[in-house]
């Protein structure tokens, strides 16, 4: 029960039900206004506010959350009656003991089927998921299925995972964030695991990528997914080089395929996948002032050396593709070579692999296979706009998902604010999902609160680039909140702020009791406020 | 004595002394580093890193800080060397006592002569204060007296503030960052206000505005100013109408004049003017969403429908250029109709003021008095270039110094962050100087915690900026942190970090001891620190 929150202050949850498919209901944070009045005191009524919500069941004071059962598995019949799947035993048995409890059967593809969204979006198909994210954006479902047809969207949702609610990342709808937890040799365990992850949902995490690269790492995820809303990714070279004894030259392709089927199996909805680190790409990173600081590139880089062979996820990429059609689960095509410093940024390494990358993009669409494209890393502001101008020439529009950029390096301890600078930026220009980066990057793992700091100092950067794209349901918030501002109703503008609780408290820090309900605040003071003076000289 | 402070953690106080002119010493922060080893273990040294430093005597443990004398007046022997001043009574009473408890007679230009650093410019000559701005960012002296010269940069340095340090304002420099201060009606007094001005500039601060509007703002201001190695700003109006009674239909331009050389006396290095706030951009503005935000610009517009007339700022506009001209005090000429919700970015009042604003700066320029202008405000990224454009073309190419802007106005208590992106993109278009805003924008006056917050955000914008345009001083620093952060030097990548302290203390917290000592942080764990295995492949 501990992982039971309530609804944001000044929230509620409420339901928007589907019209194509009945069976569906669309989540939304609904903030109720007060009412506007004039100087006579008459009320005019403003119309309640549905926000966007990735908090799922967990702030449903209805629905009873037990995290050992798992949350309600809502696209399990949208998955069954579509009748291309088999239940099965596993393929592979796991490394690690799974002590979550229940008892559940992956599921896979029929045999000759494929079962992704793209797949469907091609064939005309408007599913359940694609009308899930319509209503969530406000858009018609035919225009995503087209946008998932033509690979400028996807749609994470592997079959193994029903407990997810459908969301889409593509540069026509709101900007996602990805809030990265996991964790590793030396610090965290499973419970904490998955407290931050219903962390970072509360406050929008759009995904969840579990990057656990200690002990416990498919137990970990197996509790992580079976809780999660949101779809959860996973860079799977970090398990199968702990399967490898943690030996990087013991690596196979072998251990990394049979990692893939059992994360598959789990319901892991999309992977990072480091298959453009080539041989003669590693040369070009060599020269850099910090060189690889992309972990799963750097592993492939030492194994590509240590054999002197090429890197077997490009070698393989066709039977990676074979796999992943079989339960939906999405491409995320890593960028092993990003640049870890500003003087590394935008360089040779950098842009051949992106160059692979939009190769390895065809391939997977001749698949059926869903593709995103990761960036960098660490971009001064005026080289940012080549990075989203080559990654949609080279990747023929798939939609890019950046860590940061990260506008300077001298910011340790602020690289949040650093991140969501550049965040915000490639948002407004086409970026589809902003990975978030917590205070603590560079310098240890991030703790709950660093897990809100990144959460929410990105989406605002995502906020704002929705807000510069012309997002219709993005201006709706600001105007709300601003109308909220000057007609000094304090608690509508609390309600839709990002964060109520944090708003709320700086404004009773530096106001009196009584001094709360009056109509100004102590920055000003009851004289010198600029918005009571505009009431006064508008009427 | 409770004011000083040691040095930032690694870093050390140094001079660099002038040429032109013997008797002056410009401070860095020396960043000492330790040696690169080899595998073998050889040692290549680093050199010091020297940055720009704005903590003036706090930080220098030689110097013996008392606030009941105020900081030595390094720039009175230049100021006097110049002989065109006359030391003289105050002209105007104050209203308020002053109960600091120096003695001193301020100085004002001798009759008919002008003492500014553009009138200085425009006749060929280098002064002290160009020079010594001229070693702090790197340049040529001479540089620096052409760009004041055709008003591209201003120095602001009333010569009744010999304390200050000299700092320049102009695109073609490092990006300054301004601090708010100061006490309201209902919060605060004196002691807090110097603290705040302190941890400003211990952070980053180039220039510190002291808003007060509540009791003491003479004697408050006194305090500031004589302990202040920075340039101060104010807004007169502020005072002028507590001085009216807190009446706004009682100000006068009389009561607004004598208020101006009562600040000159003092040492305010420069003045926002809303003398932009014409009755015809007043109409505009009451159609907005939520009207005047600027408080100035509020008791303004307020003032000129109450009487029908015309701003007393406007029509008075070249008298006050008389008495700054004697001073040298700067105009930043205030932006009273800049857009406080991104529903009125970029609208008519805003534009039609800011072109009046440009032609102001054309009498100032005929005065030789210096001149910046400020800009907004809530802005969406997609509409911020506009007002860098427009800015540019209706004002000359005098800096620009802009309030954020903020990019959304959804984000109540993290307000420092949403401005810190604004920032850094108009920044990086050539904004001179950028307010910061801290997280209580919006909900209250900001404690000591909050004006860290906010510097140290708007020095990351800033310092992403002068990235952004190629500043050359500004690449060494990203260099060398991230160099000390590839080769594991852990206490140089702390010391070269914004905020070393933080940056410091997030590493412990996530780290045992022991490890801290190793080479790898608790994020990735011994197995996947890529860095570790980049150096394992580059040797």
């Amino acid at each position: 029960m501990r992982f039971k929150f309530n609804p944001l202050d000044g929230s509620q949850k409420v339901y928007k039900k589907g019209i194509i498919h009945k069976n569906i209901r669309v989540p939304f944070r609904e903030v109720k206004l007060s009412s506007t009045k004039d100087k006579d005191n008459k009320p005019t009524e403003n119309v309640p506010v549905s926000l966007y919500d990735t908090s799922g069941p967990f702030t449903d004071p209805t629905i009873d959350i037990d995290i050992t059962k798992g949350l309600p598995a809502i696209r399990t019949p949208w998955i069954l009656e579509r009748q291309d799947t088999d239940e099965s035993s596993s393929i592979v048995p796991s490394t690690n003991d799974n002590n979550f409890p229940g008892t559940r059967k992956p599921l896979r593809a029929k045999k000759g089927t494929i079962v992704t969204q793209l797949h469907y979006a091609r064939n005309g198909i408007i599913t359940p998921e694609m009308e899930f994210v319509a209503l969530r954006e406000g858009c018609a479902a035919e225009f995503v299925r087209r946008e998932v047809a033509r690979g400028r969207a996807i749609i994470p949702s592997n079959i193994n995972h029903p407990e997810s609610e459908p969301m889409i990342i593509g540069r026509k709808f709101l900007v996602k964030i990805n809030a990265n937890i996991g964790n590793s040799a030396i610090s965290s365990c499973i419970n904490e695991e998955i407290e931050k992850m219903v962390w970072a949902i509360r406050w929008g995490g759009d995904t969840v990528m579990d990057l656990s690269t200690g002990a416990n790492i498919h137990e970990t995820r197996e509790w992580i997914i079976r809780n999660s809303p949101v779809p959860i990714g996973t860079v799977p070279i970090y398990q199968a080089l702990e399967k490898a004894g943690g030996v990087i030259e013991n690596l196979t392709w072998e251990i990394y395929r049979d990692t893939l089927i059992e994360q598959a199996e789990q319901g892991v909805d999309y992977f990072t996948v480091h298959a453009g680190v080539l041989l003669k790409h590693i040369a070009f990173a060599q020269k850099r002032q910090i060189g690889i600081v992309s972990r799963g590139g750097a592993i492939l880089a030492k194994w590509c050396l240590a054999h002197k062979k090429e890197n077997f996820l490009y070698t393989h990429f066709e039977e990676i593709c074979e796999i992943l059609k079989q339960y939906d689960i999405a491409f995320s095509l890593g960028d092993g070579l990003r640049p870890g410093c500003i003087a590394d940024a935008n360089d040779q390494a950098q842009f051949a692999e992106l160059k692979t990358l939009g190769e390895l993009t065809k391939i997977a669409w001749k698949h059926d296979v869903q593709t995103m494209i990761e960036g960098p890393g660490h971009v001064p502001i005026n080289l940012i706009k080549e990075n989203m101008d080559k990654q949609l020439k080279f990747c023929h529009d798939a939609p890019f998902y950046t860590l940061g950029p990260l506008v300077t390096d001298i910011s340790a301890g602020y690289d949040h604010l650093t991140s969501s600078i550049g965040a915000a930026i490639i948002g407004s220009m086409g970026t589809a999902m902003l990975c978030y980066v917590t205070p603590k990057e560079h310098l240890g793992l991030p703790n709950k609160e660093d897990v809100k700091a990144g959460i929410i100092s990105h989406k605002i950067a995502a906020h704002a680039a929705d807000l510069a794209k012309g997002h219709p349901l993005a201006r709706l918030w600001d105007d709300a909140i601003s109308k909220a501002r000057y007609e000094f109703r304090w608690d509508d503008q609390f309600a839709l702020s990002l964060d109520p609780e944090t708003a709320k408290k700086y404004r009773l820090q530096s106001q009196s009791p009584e001094d709360q309900l009056r109509n100004f605040c102590s920055m000003c003071g009851p004289n010198f406020c600029s918005m009571k003076i505009s009431h006064e000289i508008k009427h």
